[in-house]
This record gives structure tokens, C-alpha cells and sequence, in this order.
């Protein structure tokens, strides 16, 4: 087991990465509040870890109220989180329960907005059973529901006490999943280490294949760059929007097509390859280093291009973005394969070119 | 005009108290991210005070956009919330856009709780329109809305920029919303302040004649007392429980009537009452302590006994008030008038023959 501390103002906490961690009683008992939990799962992952997870704490003592919501992106909506709300108050869980998330992004993200909500907010413990939670959804605070106008529009900023990465999960997560968690890894070597990013060129295929001291490297490169970079700034006021780099471009991907056609991280790599052929043609990155990358989102079983929507489309949905500032788009763009940087003065003609270049016409 | 500062960890801001605030936009502007807001406001108060808040704030420059919900505590849920999020994202507000609250404690703590969680939370400031939001809700930052198994069970906390207490609003406001106003300002007396709760027992009548000089110096005074306790304890995780002072009676006795039928303040006064005369049975309080308390909330207009739910259903009630801490009722008590503590071992018995004293039985 290998351990990253998110170091924050307030407080910090650990994410231990390893496998056999879901039955860690031992480590989720010390950042219990009281002797009471409520796991919050969903109806595909609950069947395969939920008891793992729930047994040995009620072993040693802890009450654990279970809360199984439907499975997918459509259901991160006001119903589900009511269901949570209702499971939460119908075994009369109070102020000292801590919620635990058992599952992916989805879960995470809505089971952590329950417990930044539930009474004002409550302690929270993240488990994320997907390749793209444990590298990205479970580290920063971000929690949060999807509105019918734009992903992600509701939420609050609420650490964890706890993440427990369990690598050995990722063994019954579908190939597609394992690919929407490479697009996040990826992501981060572009945006800060190109070291990281020549590493994941060597090692895409090992990656893909599931082998699990790859997958370990990889999820703890990745959560340390992340950490860094929030612990640098909690409030997405500077810095940390970097991690957005291609998400303008997927967030309108996956609101254009309706939220769970594509999954978030297809989304994002895709995005990725948008964002790195609008560096290029504003004169940052060579063409060749565009070709990198879209070669590695390629191998890790990535779409390299957006869907048919049309320029305008593109446009409209990007506009509705959380990035917009003041009336303005605020892109994060690359200066080099390793380095990111945010511009809100990007020419019209540049974004528009860049989107018809990469997502075929409507 | 006068002014509060409210002295947080991070920040502070000013509680301007006087008459004629609401079209005040000079004192506006200065708090503003960008000349951008969003006004929620109710069906009540909107035709009164709406345009004369929004016209000089657009005269100035600002982008104001209007968001009427209906008036009332039973539309303090998802639904209401949800329009003001689809009111924000119709006309595009994005994390620059100041929300503005123009109404009572529902208005307050429903579009508070929009602006805690729309997109992560953006400036917020209050301008409250009820003797009760003037003294209570506009103070300390909770926010929330009401579950059908508690009231603000889902919330968070949230600092305004600015607070802008016009007194002048108050001489629209039904008296019994007056009383309901003066059951907090009596609460802040009882729990810090023994010589304003003598001032109090002298100008109660004056208040409950909406005398605009009584006024002031009463919400100015309970606005420094709630300040100083806030400020000390942002969280509520010691001394501002003391705010609670009545309020577990006061909500086992809304969520038993049905959130509505009585006032918060109502509850509140009836609570106070319950409160003193449980101080008196644990030896405390003496009965004439309890007289003087009763008196007081009597001539402010304010229910002294609540309604007849009976004692077991008194008690299932406030089991599930968030007060509730490990399993264990937390309740707010007074040593003598002007001084509360909390107490987490209450007799049962005591509080028991206090509801059946308190409250006619079922």
C-alpha cells in the first residue's frame, strides 16, 4: 500500500493506493466521527463490494446504513440525491455519521454532495471503484450533481477525511472504464510532467492490459499531481483550473450528445486532442507533438475526435460552461507537451477552425 | 444607517441596519464580483420592493436578472429551489453573478443554499425583509431548504458580502411576523444578555407597535449578540449551538403542526417557554425566571404553550432534530436569564413532565 497526503489549509488527508483495501476496516476506523456510517453505492457495484466493504466494519462495531441508487451518469440528478436524503434521514443518521461513496465519479460525486448537504454537512469517505475516480473524481473536493442545462451546475467543495484506491476493483471494471480513467492520466502528464507522459507512451498498452503495477504507478503519478495542484489551490481560483484542460470541449461533447452517451473521460480525451490542435494553430505546440497526442489518447482506447454537432453547436454548449468568466471563455491550452496554461482572449476564428478540424460537420 | 461587522476567519462583512436601505445601490455596487446579479424574491414581496432594488442597480450598470418564487415555509423545498437554478441557468448567470435575497427567512435560506451550490457556490448577499431575517436568518451564514422528515435538513453554510437590514420594509410586514421577529431578539436576551432582556421586558410594547427607534436598537442588539457568537464559532461545533435556545421544542412543534401552520418564531416563543420551564426542573431557573419569560414572549405577541401532539410524540419529533448527536438529545438550557448552556444528559423524566406541563396532552 502507498500513501499520497492531500495536504490542505485547514486539514489534510490521506489516499491509500494498493489492493485488498476495500476490507481495510483497520484503516477507515480511525476517521470515523462515531460508530456510524451510511455506504451509498450503486446497483453494479454494491452486489460485487458492498458487503466487503460494510462486513468488517459492522465486525467492529459500526452501524452501517446501506443506500444502493440506480447506475450511470443519468441518474446524478435531484431524484437520486433525493433517494440519498431519504435513506440518510429514514434510519435517522445525524451529524456524527459519516457517508462513504462505494463506486465510481458518479457515485462519489452525488454521495459527496449528500454529505456536504445532509444537516449542513457531514464527514465524508471516498471508495471509488473506477480507474477515473481514483485518479481524478476522488481527489479535490468536487462534489456535485448535473442540471438539464449543463453537467456538474449544482454542487459543493467538500474533502474527504479518507480515499481508499483499491487497484484490485479495476479487475471487474469494463475496458471502456479502464480507457475513461486513462484520458484523466493522461491529462495530467500533459499539463505537468512530460516525463509522466513519456512514461504513459511506454507503458499505454501494460495500462490497457490491466496490469496492476502499471495501473499502481500510474494512479499514484497521477494523484500526486493532482494533490499538488489542489493543495496549491482548493477553490479553483488559479491554478487548478489547468485540470480543465480538454473539459470545455468534453463538457460540450457529452451535453451535446446527452449526458452517458459518452463517457466523461471518451469525452475528455477527445477534448484533449481538441484542445491540443487549437495550441497548435495559435502557435504553441508542432504538429508533432499534436500527433503524440493524439497517438496515446488513440492507444488507450480513446475517441481522438469530437461527435458531428456543428460548429455553432460546439459553440452554444461551450458557452454554458462553468469556465465562461464574466462573459468570456476561458480555455486551458498548452504551450508544450508537460506545460498548461489558461488564455480567455482565444480568437474566434482560431476556436471554430480547431472545431471543425476535429469533430466532422453536423 | 449603522453598521454590524461580522469578524470571520477568512473574511468579515457588514450588516448595515437603518431605513431606506433597499435602493441603495451605492452601498451595493462596492460588494458586486462583476455587474452581473440575480434577485430571488417572492410573490409577496416582489411588487413592494423588487424594482425599487433592481431600477438603481441597473441604472448604475448591473445586469439584474428577476426571480420570483412563491411566498411561503412549504415552498422551502426542491421544487422552489429548482426554479431559482433554472432561472440562473436560463439567462446564463455564470460564477461571477452576485445572487441577491429579497424576502424573509425562506427567501434568505432558499436562495442562499442556490448560491452555497450553484456552480460551487458564488457571492451572495441578503437583503432581508422580515423583523425574524433582520435578527436571525441573515446572521451566520446557514442556509438550507426543508426535507418532509425535518426542516433544514439540507443546507450549507454560506457567508453573504453584505447584509442591508432596511427597518423601513417592517411597516409592511403583518404583526404576527412582528411577534415572530421578536421571539429571536427575546432569545438573544435570554441566552447572553440579562440587562437587554430587562430593556426588552421595558419596550416590548413599543416593538410590537413597530416603533422604528426601538426597532433599530433591538435589531442592532441582537444582530451584535448573534455576530459575536458566530464569528467565535463559525461551524457550530461549540457555542453557537446556544442559538438554538427553543428551537428543538420549536421544530418538533412545526414538524408536528405541518411546517407552515405555525411561524418559526411562533414555535420559537412556545419553545423558549418550554425551555425555562425544563431550566426551573433541573433546579436552575426559579419559578419566577420562568414567569418573567413567559410574560415577556406573551406580550410579544407569541404563543407560551405548544400545541397538543402529546409527550410521545413530542419526543419522537425532536429524536430527529439535529441536535441529536450520537444518539443523544442535545438540548440548549438556561442557568439563569441572560445565561444558556447545553446540556447532553437530560433526565428524561424531566423533560417528559415539562412537554405534559408545556404542551395540553394529545
Amino acid at each position: 500500500m502507498q500513501t499520497v497526503r492531500v495536504a490542505l489549509a485547514e486539514r489534510s488527508y490521506p489516499i491509500h493506493i494498493g489492493t485488498g483495501l476495500i476490507g481495510r476496516a483497520d484503516l477507515v476506523l480511525p476517521h470515523l466521527a462515531a460508530r456510524r456510517v451510511a455506504i451509498v453505492s450503486n446497483t453494479t457495484v454494491a452486489p460485487l463490494y458492498l458487503e466487503r466493504l460494510a462486513r468488517p466494519l459492522e465486525t467492529a462495531g459500526v452501524r452501517a446504513t446501506r443506500i444502493v441508487v440506480p447506475d450511470g451518469e443519468a441518474h446524478k440528478d435531484w431524484a437520486t440525491l433525493n433517494r440519498v436524503f431519504d435513506g440518510l434521514l429514514g434510519e435517522r443518521c445525524d451529524r456524527q455519521t459519516t457517508v462513504i461513496a462505494l463506486g465510481g465519479g458518479v457515485v462519489g460525486d452525488l454521495a459527496g454532495f449528500a454529505a456536504a448537504t445532509f444537516m449542513r454537512g457531514v464527514p465524508f469517505i471516498q471508495v471509488p471503484t473506477t480507474l477515473l475516480a481514483q485518479v481524478d473524481s476522488s481527489v479535490g473536493g468536487k462534489t456535485g450533481i448535473n442540471h438539464p442545462l449543463g453537467k456538474n451546475m449544482i454542487g459543493a467543495f467538500h474533502q474527504p477525511q479518507l480515499v481508499l484506491a483499491d487497484v484490485g476493483a479495476l479487475d471487474t471494471l469494463p475496458g471502456r472504464e479502464v480507457a475513461a480513467g486513462l484520458a484523466e492520466i493522461i491529462k495530467h502528464g500533459l499539463i505537468r510532467d512530460a516525463a509522466f507522459f513519456e512514461w504513459l507512451e511506454a507503458h499505454v498498452d501494460r495500462l490497457v492490459a490491466r496490469e496492476s503495477e502499471a495501473l499502481t504507478h500510474a494512479v499514484r503519478r497521477s494523484v500526486e499531481i493532482k494533490a499538488e495542484i489542489v493543495a496549491r489551490d482548493e477553490r479553483e481560483t488559479g491554478d487548478r483550473a489547468l485540470l480543465n484542460l480538454g473539459h470545455t470541449f468534453g463538457h460540450a461533447i457529452e451535453a451535446g450528445l446527452g449526458f452517458g452517451t459518452w463517457l466523461h473521460g471518451e469525452a475528455v480525451g477527445a477534448g484533449m486532442v481538441m484542445a491540443a490542435e487549437l495550441s497548435r494553430r495559435l502557435g504553441d505546440l508542432t504538429a508533432a507533438d499534436v500527433e503524440r497526442v493524439r497517438r496515446l489518447v488513440a492507444r488507450a482506447g480513446l475517441p481522438v475526435a469530437g461527435p458531428p454537432l456543428g460548429v455553432e453547436r460546439y459553440l452554444d454548449l461551450m458557452s454554458f460552461d462553468k469556465k465562461v468568466q464574466g462573459g468570456r471563455l476561458r480555455l486551458v491550452l498548452l504551450r508544450r507537451i508537460g506545460s498548461a496554461y489558461i488564455r480567455s482572449d482565444t480568437p474566434a476564428e482560431r476556436l471554430s477552425e480547431t472545431l471543425a478540424a476535429c469533430a466532422a460537420p453536423a
